[in-house]
């Protein structure tokens, strides 16, 4: 059976995954980033790594057939399919001090930190668990110099990437809140889910 | 008065920084890496992030003039000289679980995960607060294709960096444990410090 869940624009959702089991994540009407965390359920001190991950795989883009790490250096993930090819694995989740820095704005505005705080709160987890998420769909390209560009989703309707579980996992999944940049193509969208 | 410290080939020491003061550190020999964590003094839970100063300064290399960000977006450390320019933003410090990983040695073995928590632990902080490190001299080169390479660092006897404190800070340092690679150009050795 296959449990369907949607992500509401600029919200998230906490759920359980079985050892084997699958994760679909879609952009259901493209251009729209999922940021995406993954726990150990055995031990929720052993967190999804994004560095542990470019250092196993020695690269900055993962795709089909890449393993996302742990923070002690275990496979927690295996990406079984991908119809993008283009993520993420440098940037925090957007952040109330994130969107005052780069624009300047003060007052509240949804964001990935606070949308994964109130799903992971009842699982027992704080701000420093929320470290920085395999960012699904999030276009990052790296120049030669350096320098990081956001550029647009390559992501279309109905475009998704499979992940399974290597081991049991509490993963949390948010819709990306930024509207100010190319990051989300300048608005919030909804992501599908399904655990098959 | 300068206070000099030295730290020693695979170890730690941590440190106290008030605003406006200035941390050399130097690679004493040439070619070893330093490891770098810093914590606001007033409130430990704001620890530099590395990712949230690659989203800040849009770049995975940063040098003189460059700032050091919190995982709170605000400015640390501001890096006021550097004889070298080439170090890393990506890769979490050497660990057990690390050198199992990729070297298959499940012994002991020194490593900066072990140094940071040995230094910290006294300040309350704990295997979470280990976050991905400021890794001065470490000569990490990204391709166009997102490959990541680690080659000998540029740094020469006697290269340094100055660090600027930007608030109260606690920071820890490490003279890099890894011998089995380019990383610390197959060797260990010590890292010099000076606080101005």
């Amino acid at each position: 059976m296959v449990q369907k869940i949607t992500v509401s624009p600029r919200e998230g959702v906490a759920l359980k995954l079985k050892r084997g089991q699958l994760l679909k994540v879609i952009d259901l009407e493209g251009g729209q980033v999922a940021d995406l965390l993954a726990y150990r359920s055995s031990d929720y001190k052993e967190i999804l790594s994004t560095g542990a991950t470019i250092d196993n795989n020695g690269s900055l883009y993962i795709g089909k057939g890449d393993y996302l790490f742990s923070n002690r250096y275990n496979p927690l993930l295996l990406i079984v399919e991908d119809t993008v090819g283009a993520h993420d694995l440098l940037h925090p989740p957007c952040s109330p001090e994130m969107y005052r820095a780069q624009y300047v704005i003060e007052g509240e505005h949804a964001n990935c930190f606070t949308s994964f705080i109130s799903v992971l709160n009842k699982y027992g987890l704080e701000e420093k668990d929320v470290v920085t998420p395999f960012n699904i769909f999030m276009n990052t390209r790296i120049n030669v110099d350096g320098r990081v560009e956001v550029k647009t989703p390559l992501s279309k309707a109905g475009d998704y990437i499979v992940l399974q579980a290597e081991t049991d996992l509490l993963v949390a999944v948010t819709a990306c809140s930024v509207e100010e940049s190319a990051c989300n193509t300048y608005g919030c969208t909804a992501i599908g889910l399904e655990i098959i």
